[in-house]
C-alpha cells in the first residue's frame, strides 16, 4: 500500500513532517510505503541533514500551500498545485490508499468531499478522536467538529460510523455506542438528542446503550464511542486537551492524563468519506506525525469503506 | 435577614442539612438567621443528637418531600406541604430573603417561577457555576443544564446576568464576558453562537470580549463568564467534575484539581428569578450545605435582583 502524507500541512512543515516520515519508515509493515506530497527540494534537503536517503519515499514535488488562513471551501479549486489538492487527487484516482495531514482541517475535509466523494448515503462526513478512559482502554468521540448543527440522523450516522470504525480498527468486540447527554434518562436532553435516541432506540445497526453524561466518559464504564454534534464534540475534545494542560503545568506526571497528549494518537479519522483520511493535530511533532502515518496504514488496511458500505447496503 | 434552607433536599436529607446549618450558624454574619423548611421532629433530633440548641433557627413544619423521581412542573402544585413548596411560598411572600436547597433542581426551578417569578423581561431563567480558573481566580460558567435548547436572546441574557452576578457576588471588576465557541474568531460556531456573537458584538451591557474555546476557559487569560446553552454547560459542568474524579481516584492531590470540589462552592445560583436562589449538589455533605448557606447569605446582601432590573430598564 501507499501512504499519501502532505509534506507541508502542520505549523511546523515540512520539517516535522518529513522528520515524523523518517520515524515511521523503519516501523512500516512489508509492502508499505510512503508518499510525500510537497516541495521536493525541501524534503531532500531534510532528508539528507538526518542522513537518510530519501529514495525510501515516493515524492510528489507540489509548489502550493493551503495554510490555515485560506478558505477551506476554495482552497482546493484555487490551489490546484498544493500538496493537499495534489494529495486528494492521487487518492481519488486510486494512485495511494490513504492520505493524512496536519493542515487545515477544513480545507482536508472540503477536498475529501471534493476528489474522493462522501460514502453514498452518508449524509454528512464527521471526524473523530480517541478519547482515553480509566479502564486503560480507548473509546472513540465523534463528531469533534466538522457539524456544528447537525440533524437527529446525522447523530445515528456517526453512531454507525463510530461503531464501524471501533469495531474494525479499535478491535473492540461489539462496541457500545451512546449518545453524549445531560441525563441517563432517555426522556432527557435537547430537542437533537431527544431525536436521535428515538432513531437509536432498538435499532441493529450498532449496539445502542442509551445516553452517558459528561462526567462517564471517561470511565469507560458506559461507552466504547460517544455520539454528539460536532460543536458539544469540540468543546469536549478541546476541554479535555485542556485539563492535560493543566496537568502538564502543575507537574503531574500521571500515566492517566498523559494518555490525553494527542501525539501518542496521531491523527483523528475523517469518517464518511470513500477513502481512508486522517487529520493530524496542526502543531504536530515528528512524533505526532510518526504516529499518523501509522494509523493512516492501520486504518488502510481496515477496510473502512467497504465495510460501511456494506452496513448502508444492509 | 432570614435564609431559607430546605432541610428535606439532597440525597443524604435531613441530616447533611441540618448538620450543615449548625456548621454555618457561627459564620453567619449579624443579623442574619436560618429558616429551616422540613419534618420539625427529625430536624430537632439531629440537632439534639449535636447537643446543639435548635432554638437558634427557625424551623417551619412541612409534611411531604419533593423527591428526585417527581415530575418537576408538577411537584409544587401536587405537594403544596413539601418543604420546597412552603419555602418558596416564604420566599413569595417575603418572609425569608433566599432560599437554598439541594434537592430536585427542576422541581425548585418550576417552584421559583412558579412563585417568585421570573424577572419581567428575562426570557428563561438559568443556573450557573462557579469555574476555577488557574490564575487562582474563579469564572462563572452557564447555562449549566435548565434550557437545552436556546435562542440567541437568551445567550445575551445569560451574558447579561452573569455579568452583573460576576460584578456583584464575584467582585470581579468590569468581568470579560466570552461566548464558549468552537474557534476563537467571529464566523465559527454553529448557527446559535453566531447569531449570539452579532447580538453581544458592541453591545455596552456587558463587557463582550468574543469567543473562547474549551482548553482556554481554564487559564483566566480570555473570559470572567463563559456563556453556553444548558446542553453544553452541562456537558462542560460534568466533564471537569469526571476529570477532577480521575484526579481523586488516581491520588492526585492538586491545589488546582482540589478547587473541583463541588463541596466548596455549596451550590448553583438560579438566576433571572425575583429573589436570590441557591441549588445545591444532590449529594452535599454538611460542608456543602454550610457553604450554600453561606453563599445564599451573601447572595442576598448583593442585591442581585435590583440590579438585573436596574440594567434591564436602562
Amino acid at each position: 500500500m501507499i501512504i499519501g502524507v502532505d509534506a507541508m500541512g502542520g505549523d511546523f512543515a515540512p520539517k516535522n513532517e518529513v522528520l515524523g516520515a523518517i520515524k515511521a519508515f523503519p516501523r512500516l509493515k512489508a509492502g508499505s510505503r510512503i508518499a510525500l506530497f510537497g516541495d521536493k527540494n525541501q524534503i531532500e534537503a531534510i532528508a539528507k541533514a538526518e542522513g537518510f536517503d530519501v529514495s525510501n519515499f515516493d515524492a510528489i514535488h507540489t509548489t502550493e500551500v493551503i495554510g490555515m488562513n485560506d478558505l477551506p471551501a476554495k482552497a482546493f479549486v484555487q490551489k490546484p498545485d498544493s500538496s493537499i489538492s495534489v494529495g486528494f487527487t492521487a487518492l481519488a484516482e486510486g494512485k495511494i490508499n490513504g492520505f493524512a495531514s496536519a493542515g487545515n482541517t477544513g480545507a482536508m475535509m472540503a477536498a475529501a468531499m471534493y476528489s474522493v466523494k462522501v460514502i453514498d448515503g452518508i449524509i454528512r462526513p464527521c471526524i473523530s478522536t480517541d478519547l482515553p478512559l480509566m479502564n486503560g482502554k480507548t473509546a472513540l468521540l465523534l463528531d469533534v467538529g466538522f457539524n456544528s448543527d447537525c440533524k437527529p440522523e446525522m447523530l445515528y450516522q456517526y453512531a454507525l460510523l463510530g461503531s464501524i470504525y471501533a469495531s474494525e480498527v479499535m478491535d473492540i468486540n461489539n462496541p457500545r455506542v451512546a449518545l453524549l447527554n445531560i441525563g441517563e434518562e432517555e426522556e432527557k436532553g435537547d430537542l437533537l438528542t431527544k431525536a436521535a435516541y428515538e432513531l437509536m432506540k432498538g435499532t441493529s445497526d450498532f449496539n445502542f446503550v442509551g445516553n452517558v453524561e459528561g462526567h462517564a466518559i471517561l470511565s469507560g464504564k458506559v461507552a466504547d464511542v460517544v455520539v454528539c454534534d460536532g460543536f458539544v464534540g469540540n468543546v469536549v475534545l478541546k476541554l479535555a486537551e485542556g485539563f492535560y494542560r493543566v496537568a502538564l503545568k502543575q507537574g503531574i506526571d500521571n500515566e492517566y492524563f498523559n494518555r490525553f497528549n494527542y501525539e501518542i494518537y496521531g491523527g483523528t479519522p475523517a469518517l464518511g468519506v470513500n477513502a481512508p483520511v486522517i487529520i493530524g493535530h496542526g502543531a504536530s511533532s515528528p512524533r505526532a506525525i510518526m504516529n499518523m502515518i501509522l494509523q493512516t496504514e492501520h486504518v488502510i488496511k481496515a477496510e473502512l469503506v467497504k465495510k460501511v458500505k456494506e452496513a448502508l447496503n444492509k
